[in-house]
């Protein structure tokens, strides 16, 4: 094995790279439910938000961000990023249901 | 088991929320790691940010949305958010150091 410059780093980033393979993946699963979600709440007309349900999802990732040690300003963060973009998509598919 | 007012919707909720679940341990865990890190580039005096690895990343990680049918500019949005936030983090460590 060649020996490089700074081996330590490289062991981490390719750990790094493996846990961002498995985040990417998730988040494409994650999509493919919630567009099923949004063809749900289209074809019933529900709307594309639900803030006692955001609510709801914010406190038990904080809990789980805290337990695993993991800033739950930051947890709380990337789950509104993610809804966010969830929310902009539903309003995509109700204005496409609607036209 | 109890009949709700919208059993699909729930099901797909419970998937998400298990998905959810699954997100925020493997970013504690990739938090854990990059922690490492910015001790590491904090004890050897190495710069906080490392732009050519993160062009690395983000082309990486495009292409394994792409395939995967993720928005590959979600991808994009979603790793420089991560990496924002390691930055801040390895900022913080290095005036530590220094002090």
């Amino acid at each position: 094995m060649p020996v490089t410059s700074d081996t330590g780093l490289d062991q981490f980033r390719k750990s790094i790279d493996n846990l961002d393979a498995a985040l990417i993946h998730l988040l494409a699963e994650r999509f493919r439910l919630t567009k099923q979600v949004g063809q749900h709440k289209a074809e019933r007309g529900l709307p594309a938000s639900d803030p006692e349900r955001e609510q709801r999802q914010v406190a038990r990732l904080r809990a789980m961000a805290l337990a695993a040690e993991l800033d739950p300003e930051f947890a709380e963060r990337f789950i509104r990023f993610v809804i966010e973009e969830v929310i902009r998509h539903h309003e995509r598919l109700k204005q496409a249901a609607a036209e």
